[in-house]
C-alpha cells in the first residue's frame, strides 16, 4: 500500500457519503469519494428518491459540526405542523410542538447534495470522482473495482478503509451478504409512491400554506405535500400498488381525474399538469433494509441507506444517515489507531437506533394515513401537548424527541413507553379512587 | 411444451419436496423431482440439518393424508414432556399437556426422508432424479437448469410448474429475489449449534429417560437432547458464537471439559466421546428466512424452508413445511384449471402462519434457555395446566395449540392473546373487588 492510498475510500457521493467526506476532510484524513453518477454540479441532479426532504434536529446537528447548518437553512422552508385536508377540502392544522420554534425543514435533495459536495471539495485532502460505478468490493484487501462510465473501462483501486455509502441498493452490502452469518433483509411495502407538482400561483405565490407539511389522510392511502423554495409544492401519493384505491385502479387519465375529484378535490385547481405528471412520473417502491454486521474487520463499514434504508414516513432517513456520519467520525477520532474498535463501537451504537427508527417509520405510515384525520388522533395529540406544557420536565411526546432532539432513537422510544405506562398507571389509580369515592358516598347516604 | 413435460417439477427431495411428491402423485399428476445430492437410499443420508426432529400433530396430519403416519410413528419415540437438568444435575419433569396422550415424536430425519421417497416412487406418475443440482431457474418459461453431478454436464428442463422445495438456501428464492418488489430477509441468531451424542449404556439401554425432551437451560445458552430409536440421544448445544459462555471460549479439549464440568456435569459420564465429537462436529448457524411473494404467476411456487426457514426452538420447521404441502395440494385440487388462483390462495393462507411460527420459534428460544429452569416458569406452566383442566373448553395453552392441534398458527396466537387479556381482566376485577371488600369491612367496623 503506497503513500498515495487514501485513508478512507467512500463509495457513494449522495447525502451520507458527501457529509462523511466533510467530516473526514475536516479531521485531516485523505479521502477519495467515488460515485457512479455524473457530477450533479455539472450535469444537474440525477436520481435519488424524493425531490425534497425534511431536515430536523439530528441532521442539523451534524451539518452544524461541519459548519454548514446556516448555509443549508437559508435554502430551507420551516414547516411548523401538519395541515390536514379532508375529502371535502376542509383544513385543520396541528402544530408539531408546543414550542413554535420547533420546525422541520423542507430542503431540496439536489441542492443539499451540491452544498455538501462543494464544501467537501474545499478540503484539499478530499477528492471527488464521478462516473465511477462500483462493480465489486474485495473486503479483505480492501479494494474497489470501478467502471468508468465514459470509457467503460474497469480498474481496481486499493483502499485502507472502504466506507459503503452507496444507498439502499448498496453493492458493498451485497458483497458483505455473501459472507457467512451476514443477516440481510429487504422488505417492500404493498404501497408505492408517485410524485406530483403544485406550481406557484399565477401571482408567483405559494398555492397553499407554505409553513406546513400537508397531508391528505384517507385511511389505507394518502397524499402529502412539502413546500419548495421556488414556491411550488412537491406532492407524493402513497397508495397501494394493487387493490382498492390503488395505482392499478387508475390506468388512464379519466380514472385519475375521477379519483382526484373524489379523494383530493381541493388539489385539482392547484395542479394544472396533474394528468401529464401522473402519466409521466414513475411509481416507485418503498422498502426497509436491515442488515448485520455493518462492518468487516477494520476494513469496510456501512452507513446510511446502505445499512438501514427506511420508509419516509417519519422524515428521518437523511437525519439518521447524518447521525451515522457524526457517530462514525467521533468513534474514528477516539480510536484512530484501532479502527476495528472504532467501527465496532459505531455499529453497536447505531444498529439499535437504526432498527428503532425503521420500526417507528413503518408505524408512522399507519398513523399518518389512517389516524391523522380522526378526532381521536387530534384529541390524543392535544392531550400530549397539554401534558408537555404542564409537565415539560417529565413528559415529551415521541414525535418531539425524534424530530426536535438528539436523544438516541432507541432511548426516545423507551422514554415514550415508560411515559405511556405511567399514564396508564395513573389512569388506573384514578379509576380505583373513583370507585372508592362512589362506594363511600353510597355508604354515607345509606 | 410436449406431452412429456410433467405437470409439476419439484426442486428438492428433502422432507418437504418428498412429501409434496406424495401428495401430487396421489392426485394423479405427472411429477418430476430433482435433488442435487445423491440418493440417500443408495448412499446413506447426506446433509440436512439436525439428525432427529420433533414430529407433532400438524406433520402427522399430513403424513396421514398420504397414508404414511402409522409407518412413520413405528420408528418414532414419543416425548411427553420436558426434562430439565439443573447445573447440579437435579431433574424436574414438566408434561407438555394435561392429556398424557399428547406427545411430540422424535424421528430420524434421514429415516423419514427415505420413507417419503420410497412412498413417492410407488406412484407410477412420480419420477425421482438425484445428483441433479439446480443452477438456475427461468421463472417465465418456466424451466430449470440442472447440472449432473456425475458428468458435470448442464441441461435445461422445461416445466409447467416449478415447486421450489430446495431449503433455506433456496436457489429458486434467490432467482425470485432478483425481481422488483420481492421482499427477502435472512437473519441469523448470535447463537450457533453443535450436535453431540449420548450412546446407549453398556447394557444397551437408554442412558436417560427416553420419553422426554431433555433441556439443560442455563440462561443465554442451553443444551437439549432428543432420543433416537437406537437408544442413543442426539444432544444439541445452542450457544453464542462469541462472548460469555460461547463456542469461542472453548477452543481446546481442556476448556470443553472444564465447561461441561461446570455447566453440564451430569452428561459427562454419559458422553464417552464428548471431546472428539466436540472437535469434529461442525458449529452451524441458526437463521430465519422470510420472503414475499411465495410464487411467480401460475408458474413457480415455494414451500417449506425455501420460503420460511425458522429456528428449531418450537420443533415446528418440518411440521410447518408439511402443512404447506397439505395446503398447496388442497388449493391445487380446488383450482386445477387456474393454478394462479390456487397459488395465490395458498400464499395468502400460509404466509401469515409462517410469519407467526417464525416469531414464536424465536420467542421460544428465550423461554427454553432462560425461563424453563425458573420457579416462576414452572408456576406459570402449572397455572396454565390447571386452567386447561378446569376450563378445557375455554383455555388452551399456546404450546398445546401449536403442537397438538391443527389450529392455524396465527389463529392460535390470537386465541392465546385473547385468553391472556381475559385473565388480566379477571385479575383486575378481583383486585377491585378486594379493595371494595376491604373498604366495606373497614366501614362496617368503624
Amino acid at each position: 500500500m503506497d503513500e498515495q492510498t487514501p485513508a478512507f475510500t467512500i463509495v457513494g457521493a449522495g447525502l451520507g457519503g458527501a457529509l462523511m467526506a466533510n467530516y473526514l476532510g475536516r479531521a485531516g484524513h485523505r479521502v477519495d469519494v467515488y460515485d457512479g453518477r455524473p457530477d450533479p454540479r455539472a450535469q444537474g441532479f440525477v436520481g435519488g428518491r424524493s425531490i425534497n426532504l425534511a431536515l430536523s434536529t439530528r441532521g442539523l446537528t451534524s451539518l452544524a459540526d461541519v459548519g454548514l447548518a446556516d448555509r443549508v437553512l437559508e435554502d430551507a422552508i420551516p414547516m411548523r405542523g401538519r395541515m390536514m385536508h379532508s375529502a371535502r377540502g376542509e383544513l385543520s392544522f396541528q402544530p408539531y410542538s408546543k414550542d413554535p420554534n420547533d420546525a422541520i425543514n423542507s430542503v431540496s435533495r439536489g441542492g443539499l447534495n451540491i452544498t455538501l459536495l462543494n464544501a467537501a471539495e474545499e478540503y484539499r485532502n478530499v477528492r471527488l470522482f464521478f462516473d465511477q460505478k462500483l462493480m465489486d468490493v474485495n473486503l479483505d484487501a480492501p479494494a474497489v473495482r470501478l467502471q468508468d462510465q465514459q470509457s467503460g473501462e474497469e480498474r481496481v483501486e486499493q483502499a485502507r478503509v472502504v466506507i459503503g455509502a452507496d444507498g439502499a441498493g448498496s453493492i458493498v452490502r451485497k458483497v458483505m451478504a455473501e459472507r457467512p452469518l451476514f443477516s440481510n433483509s429487504v422488505e417492500f411495502l404493498e404501497h408505492g409512491y408517485k410524485e406530483l407538482t403544485i406550481p406557484p400561483t399565477e401571482a408567483g405565490e405559494f398555492a397553499m400554506e407554505p409553513s406546513a407539511l400537508h397531508i391528505w389522510p384517507r385511511g389505507g392511502f394518502m397524499m402529502i405535500a412539502l413546500p419548495n423554495k421556488d414556491r411550488s409544492f412537491t406532492c407524493t401519493c402513497f397508495w397501494p400498488f394493487k387493490g382498492e384505491n390503488s395505482f392499478e385502479r387508475v390506468p388512464d387519465r379519466a380514472s385519475v381525474q375521477a379519483f382526484f375529484e373524489k379523494e383530493f378535490r381541493d388539489t385539482i385547481p392547484l395542479m394544472p399538469t396533474l394528468l401529464e405528471d401522473f402519466e409521466q412520473n414513475p411509481t416507485s417502491p418503498l422498502g426497509t433494509v436491515r442488515c448485520y454486521p455493518w462492518r468487516h474487520e477494520d476494513k469496510v463499514v456501512l452507513l446510511g441507506d446502505a445499512s438501514h434504508a427506511i420508509v419516509p414516513f417519519y422524515g428521518q432517513g437523511m437525519n439518521a444517515a447524518f447521525e451515522d456520519c457524526r457517530a462514525l467520525d467521533a468513534r474514528i477520532a477516539e480510536s484512530t489507531d484501532d479502527l476495528e474498535v472504532a467501527f465496532a463501537r459505531y455499529e453497536e451504537d447505531r444498529k439499535i437506533n437504526a432498527d428503532t427508527i425503521a420500526d417507528l417509520a413503518l408505524a408512522n405510515f399507519i398513523e399518518m394515513r389512517d389516524h391523522t384525520g380522526s378526532p381521536a388522533f387530534l384529541r390524543r395529540k392535544r392531550f400530549e401537548k397539554t401534558l408537555h406544557r404542564l409537565l415539560p420536565g417529565w413528559y415529551k411526546p415521541l414525535y418531539n424527541m425524534v424530530s426536535f432532539s438528539n436523544i438516541p432513537y432507541a432511548e426516545a422510544r423507551e422514554i415514550a413507553r415508560r411515559q405511556a405506562m405511567q399514564i396508564r398507571f395513573v389512569g388506573r389509580l384514578i379509576q380505583i379512587a373513583l370507585v372508592l369515592i362512589i362506594v363511600l358516598v353510597i355508604g354515607m347516604t345509606l
